[in-house]
């Protein structure tokens, strides 16, 4: 039986839990609704004596600016995953423009059958360069040939969600994918000239590897809780692997973000930008690229609001202080 | 889409969560249901073997005489948040008009459209008096504009609900709203020589800043929920802001009272008073100023039988030790 | 609006919350649902590598042996209360005859109107003085002419349930119940021959002033969570108050026990024997007398098999490390 | 009333609490429920920097190799219990012909009527000795004559359900069980040449015990949750009795394993091997024997998947550090 997005008024992962295909959390969806509640776990000391009124949203990563510490997090299968209702070219091309006329980049997934990576491919190439594709940890050759045209579409920086490999509904389909040794992974690198996110990292030790075999970026994420019940929720994992690598690489964070405030948060736990997962999906199947750029001003406006009330001046320097467990 | 206040048998922020407009809590409606959720958290020591039978609920404030350590929160545009049942003149004359009639202070609000505070100065002159303007956190002229029209209403007392500097949707309106740095606050308050309350005050470090710039009183509050989401609850940040500046600034307390035990908790974790909200709406636009008598009745009831229960001779002295977390 | 007991599955405050009259408990119902919880969240540490086959479940009190550590709570108004299917009269000889019949002992309740304590006095002259008359906190010529009738219905022992102090009801109709300073409690309990409970004790303080005033036991309660809403569970308040006075004085506890493993619970964390109310009332609504005995003997079978599968051979000596809490 | 087992997508003993007879945990079935939730409370340190892709499920317990660390706990009464779908005969050769046919072993269960162990013994001898007899803590004839029974069925290895004592029921039907004092279950132990399993430890000192009498391994179990309300979850209880005995004794766990992710947090909390029960029960009544080997490879799929993306190269040796509450 298979569920598709209720598009709830809280996406917490409660509908939908245990629909892998569909857009819920494997299993109980305890790993889905970790992230959501580690993150409303945490509160804000609200602060109003202080001169905070146009609040620096803007943030360097990748060697460019960007307006707000946000990207679209790379999911693939929408067109079937919640009902049809479009296409992924439609849905990728609505993501990636909506980022894109936004001043901030969307993501591109990967997967079978092959037209989810294909229509993100050539969204990128349309878009001139404006999207990152994100590629499984396939075996050497399917790999080395996916980065190759990640690299054609103009990007700058390419992705690897490496926890896709619990993935052993695909192992079973002859398409596997598998953990990769930092040896490996080292070489896996080497080998593009594109920025490299790794993306799937919970651990302080995985992120000391990820920073020694040369990553540019790594993502604290459980895969939106799809691949392995019970993993905490990312905001939990994130103050850790933060203090072991901040300043060595770039710490994105992707887990359970809806809202400028939840933006705000992991900032404060450590992150340097957030990635944003099914509320973009939910903002393009419902409203196409101009859905997207809603929910992204949206996202900004609540952001804004968030740091004035808390007296931060700028996305780039957010003091853990502002929230209350840390105080 | 708008909700209006269900008259919940608890109001707890569940049923009206998100409904900015409306009378809930922002967002997930977190703030809201925190403060409800840290008063419910703490516990009463019951004692009965003593001699308090005929407890003191009176209190010294701004330089008056009060017979409930009791405010009626500023609270305006009930006229439309609560459905059109009655004009916004009748209700802020029945909530100030019922407060008097019981010996203690109703508070009048601040917004858009100007009816608001109209009606509630026009309320206050006709109690000759007997009211506290509150102003939001204006840019300079409109502020001092408001400031001059309170003082002729003849109430000794103003407040400005400093939290509302969040409403990014005031500023969109071209009616901009902003923090106030210390320096800007101190020359506000000079300029009234009204007693002046400071509301929105959730952190040690900001109270003192309130007693340093000349403040009369400081009300610890989130703004009824209203403003960030995730904010904690007013009892939860009770404690340490009274622990920096009680005795040097008189410390009320907003955020999830209902009944006369809240009261006696909000007391024993430092406050001088309270401030309650949205009971007093619920009553005035029941009962009008009978209604709100009544409710004032109740909960002055409800605190003498907590006092009594819990052994505790008057409202001015409550010992922290009356609830089981501080024993 | 009033409601009934709805004789749910699970005893525990939650549809009768704030059905005060009525069972319920007062306001939100915490202080009910808190004894609840309190005991649920003891756990037990199952063994059974030990001989104990056939526990002893007889105790010591007031002189006389028992052959259970239960009493059978005091309640009255329950023709009332409970939708009117029963006289006082019939429920409250089915409380005490089944109880006598089971070779324990059942009290007997006082309030407004006089029915409730004349029908308790005649059923326990009826039964041969087999019962325990309580007498609300009255003021001193009300109190003495009770307990002059209390003293000829032939029973041993009476109690005073002092909690009853706050109900302000009372009070409003004209008849004052007040909390007893320790001096005036002395004088009362000088006055009466007949062993004195003191119901209504939730901290060690109070204990200790019970045992110089020289009551012969204390009863922790909250009253069934009616009198002040948010006081903790008895199960909660117990282990503190046990560790003051125990060996000094019987301590009794009364607040959500509804089976034998929650008796079990109660003596390990510090009571000699329990008080249980409202499944005493529904068993006699429901069954009267034979009702009664049903319930004991069901109580009883599950302590014996809680006592089997922890190795506790008496209830006169409990071992607190039976319980997870304390091991 | 009775009810039946509603095969819940999530097998948590909420719908059937308190259901014994039935499938319920008995009373408010928060045994069965702390089973379930301590488990869930256990949470994965997801790691994909390393080799491990194809993880050994393999394990020695009592000097034979299984395919993997799972045997079917001992059930008896399925087929009342369940509705009576299905013959105790078909249930039992299901369960215990599936696992075989996997490459593990399945236990049969004990009680009244006789028919359950008769189904479960004459099962046993058609697979050629492929299953484990379980036999409750009767008194000696009984006991003994069901030991020469369980032997002559040709199995290696046979358990006693120790923790059955507390069944009262049995008592009052004349079929009295009981605890058993150590030297009593020492002369048990030495009188069958089996390999002898000790299920119903949930403490370390009875664990001690066990392996001072002799036994061959224990189960760390609270039966289900069907023999005395409110015991912790196993989860809970195990990594104290795994630190006391372990390496000296074999450790099995058995309570709330649902999938092969709950599989791998029981060996990280200290298991050799896991007993699962209900689903195991739900299979062969939904689906016979293949039903049975569908649920089994379900499980070995979801082990392999958890093992991968937490590093662990053989459940013969799992760090605990995998889950985030020992890290």
């Amino acid at each position: 039986m298979k569920g598709y997005c209720r598009v709830c008024p809280v996406c917490d992962g409660r509908a939908c839990a245990g629909e892998v295909p569909g857009m819920g959390g494997i299993g109980t969806g305890s790993a889905f609704m970790n992230s959501f509640k580690a993150l409303a776990a945490f509160r804000f000391r609200m602060k109003t004596l202080h001169d905070v009124t146009s609040p620096d949203t803007g943030i360097d990563l990748f060697g460019r600016r960007f307006d707000l510490p946000v990207l679209a997090a790379p999911i693939g299968g929408v067109s079937f995953n919640m009902g049809g209702k479009i296409t992924e070219d439609d849905y990728i091309l609505s993501v990636l423009g909506g980022c894109a006329d936004r001043g901030i980049l969307g993501c591109v997934g990967d997967g079978v059958p092959a037209f989810i990576h294909e229509a993100g491919y050539a969204a990128i190439r349309e878009l001139n360069g404006q999207g990152i594709p994100f590629i499984k940890p396939w075996e050497d050759a399917e790999l080395f040939d996916k980065m190759q045209k990640a690299q054609e579409t103009g990007a700058a920086v390419m992705g690897m969600d490496i926890d896709a490999a619990g993935l052993v509904t695909l192992k079973l389909m002859g398409r596997p994918v598998a953990p990769k040794p930092p040896e490996k992974l080292r070489k896996i690198i080497e080998k593009t000239p594109m920025k490299f996110i790794l993306k799937g990292i919970m651990t302080p030790e995985e992120a000391r590897l990820a920073v020694d075999v040369g990553a540019d970026a790594i993502v604290v994420s459980n895969h939106g809780g799809r691949v392995l019940d019970h993993t905490p929720g990312v905001a939990e994992a994130l103050p850790s692997v933060a203090d072991a690598v901040r300043g060595r690489i770039t710490v994105l964070a992707d887990g359970g973000v809806r809202t400028g405030g939840d933006v705000l948060k992991m900032l404060a736990l450590g992150a340097d930008a957030v990635m944003i997962g099914r509320p973009f999906s939910v903002a393009a199947v419902g409203g196409l690229r101009e859905g997207v750029r809603e929910y992204i001003d949206q996202v900004r406006s609540e952001l804004i609001s968030a740091m004035v009330l808390t007296g931060t001046p700028a996305v780039a320097s957010v003091d853990r202080k502002i929230l209350c467990e840390f105080s």
